[in-house]
């Protein structure tokens, strides 16, 4: 009989099946609005009007606390950047949190802290929780789950579906730093580098960049890198993405560490990065409009959209063109 | 340095202190609308007017499968039930599940159907969802996290607060099966009874009450058992309840069981049942719309609240009177 592989939650092709082949035929109604369960995005319809959106994600990462932050940022920044992702702005959240008999009561009180440091600023209120202890052995310390209530702040939500030839294709900061920091401390090689988390909430410089007009498409590079977020927009949204390697912004020590490990940068996972397409008419000012922000400084464009089989090509440095494929999973397990 | 203790999960007092010490404080901004997360209700309001209402829960219970049910039919009736407490029609849900390396797929897929068993009919849609895959060891099989999203379906939200001197105490049915259920099948004992689970989803028949009007108060008495539930309304109500031992329906299985074991069936846990204050005028009519349901057939008064210090009495049997006690938690782990 099949079983549940790690490749199963890693946010590439094993995942992907698991989710049509498995999860979606067992529900019967999917859907209150415009974006349902079958659509894959970030977030869903809550009303029919589709004006507000919700997001769920479980949170297992390991260790709890890693350089750049712990589990109650990457709760807290999954979850608006998944709204952020759909052009909703984060008004509420819940939160279950499954702990393990032993936990320390002052770790679990300074991963809530860091939950609120992103969320109060924000306005975003925790309105529902629930807490659940497993005995000791039978859950490896503490895992969340979150839901995010958002208000689309333009007329319509974001999606993946919208990408449209002629538009530029940008990206917030630095690839991949949040999946490799992540590995790098657990194969204790933190000491040559000091490389940390991009973990930050998004939802403040992309506004900036709604304000401005033109977003068609976004998307937040977790599980799976990169490449998982820009082939999901190019598949739903039935274009070409021509990426320039020599654009893509990548940090010198996440280059080296991937290098070292035989890992794609592509294939690292950001979480606080988001990938956008944008009509090139409005290119200039949404970047100017990012660069404004800290967490968005380094944004820049990677590539265009082009009519054709949807497919995400790379030119490379060296004048090569390449597939980049959709890999089977996030190469490090339990990064968010 | 303090550590959590499996108690900490299990709903009563030490949760509390929990929840009020370390969970609440860490939060800045706790609403959105008249119930917020202070209230530690069934659900809290979604917006300003109070129309919708939102809850969430961590679903451990062990094992998946038990006698009368399984986790996916326990994850959708508790979302269900907690809305249903507050008055509100389910109208959506979210779900995450994160499960362990080598879990059969079959597995999973039964428990997705189990969900949906309970959801579908109620045309309740599952909208958004998230799978996690933890290695071998670090997970004991599958847990889940939901949240549930619903519309109040009178004018305002069924609060714990809205107890009043003179309502009538009705439970929809005999209480504790599902908490001494698991205890009887985990420890061998199941064969002795035929007891199963009474997880059910009680909108239906709770909503034919609410037609009828006069509903107070009201609440599920999962984690903790009717002991914990009625305190809470209690409390929160700042009134009396006086229980009619010999009114109270017991299974004579959970009775003989409890009694075996040292347990009291008012702190064993129901997946199936509410208790409820109402106007005494309507008493008979709620009971009557209950009772035309096979979930809550056997709804019965089970005493009469009055004015004074928060308390919740039981007169016994044999003529005396004691005071029910919230437990330190619930006696049997994981049962939800």
């Amino acid at each position: 009989m099949a079983r549940i592989e790690t490749a199963h939650g890693a946010g590439g092709k094993i995942m992907q099946r698991l989710i049509e082949e498995i999860i979606l035929p067992s529900f019967g109604r999917t859907r209150l609005g415009p974006v349902g369960l079958e659509e894959m995005d970030d977030g869903a319809s809550l009303d029919s009007e589709g004006r507000f959106i919700v997001c769920t994600d479980a949170h297992t990462v390991q260790p709890l606390f890693f350089p750049g932050g712990d589990i109650g940022h990457l709760t807290a920044c999954g979850t608006i950047n998944d709204l952020t992702a759909m052009g909703a702005q984060p008004i509420a959240m819940t939160n279950t949190v499954i702990v393990e008999e032993g936990f320390e009561i002052e770790d679990l009180q300074r991963i809530l802290h860091s939950l609120n440091s992103i969320i109060e600023p924000l306005g975003v209120a925790m309105i529902a929780g629930d807490t659940k202890v497993m005995p000791r052995g039978t859950i490896d310390g503490l895992v969340m789950s979150t839901t995010g209530i958002g208000r689309v702040y333009l007329d319509h939500p974001i999606t993946d579906s919208g990408a449209q030839p002629g538009d530029d294709i940008i990206v917030t900061g630095p690839i991949g730093d949040h999946g490799t920091a992540l590995l790098a401390h657990r194969e204790g090689l933190e000491f040559e580098t000091s490389l940390t988390s991009d973990v930050a909430p998004l939802w403040e410089p992309v506004r900036s960049a709604l304000d401005v007009g033109g977003v068609h498409a976004m998307k937040d590079p977790t599980r799976g890198g990169t490449a998982v977020a820009l082939n999901e927009i190019a598949t739903k949204s039935e274009v070409v993405f021509e990426l320039m390697e020599s654009q893509i912004p990548i940090r010198p020590a996440v280059r080296s560490l991937c290098e070292i490990l035989g890992l794609n940068p592509l294939h690292m996972s950001s979480e606080g990065r988001i990938v956008m397409t944008v009509d090139s008419s409005k290119t200039e000012d949404i970047l100017s409009a990012l660069q404004n922000y800290p967490s968005t400084h380094d944004a820049a464009v990677i590539g265009t959209v082009k009519p054709g089989k949807p497919r995400v090509l790379l030119h490379t440095t060296v004048g090569g063109r390449k597939v980049v494929q959709v890999p089977l999973g996030e190469p490090v397990p339990r990064v968010c």
